[in-house]
């Protein structure tokens, strides 16, 4: 996706877009985007039914992995509209949680 | 002054709470209290899996229903542990999406 591939260009973005794999996979990604990459800011990204997983991933992130040292900066939602493999366009909503270093 | 108070504890008091229930019935649920209910706030809370659908309900909402007029106001995420059926103790994230009216 070309829009995907813009928003990875920004080399300042640390950007976590949570799908199918399993859930530890993404906290750990995460976690290491703070403990080894220097992150000063993460953004967990998911759309439809992965928006669920994402809040998860994020509460563990900040509970149990960082306790004390991230938390949650801020949650946007949204929507936006595609086309899918029928051909027909569809709405899918979206999240996108921002964790911070405390400071 | 107490009218006031108890004015104040009225527009608390619009809260869906999103869960099993068909999807129109939170959409039509929200909106009602939106324009027969006088409500100037409404929040959409949901835990768990229906964090997701939580969200699809207020974009809806705002997209397709009360175009306009309302809008996202504040998105809040955590999570909280509580025991469950087989007395363990489990966690489990929120969302809490405030819902009002366009200034």
């Amino acid at each position: 996706m070309p829009e995907e591939q813009k928003r990875q260009h920004r080399e300042d973005d640390h950007i976590v877009y949570v799908g199918a794999k399993p859930f530890m996979a993404y906290v750990t990604g995460v976690v290491m985007q703070f403990t080894t990459q220097g992150a000063k800011e993460v953004v967990v990204k998911s759309r439809g039914k992965f928006i669920s997983k994402a809040v998860d991933i994020s509460e563990v992130a900040v509970k149990r992995f960082l306790v004390g040292q991230i938390e949650v900066k801020n949650v946007k939602i949204g929507s936006e509209e595609f086309i899918n493999n029928e051909g027909r366009k569809v709405n899918v909503s979206f999240i996108e949680i921002t964790l911070g270093m405390k400071q």
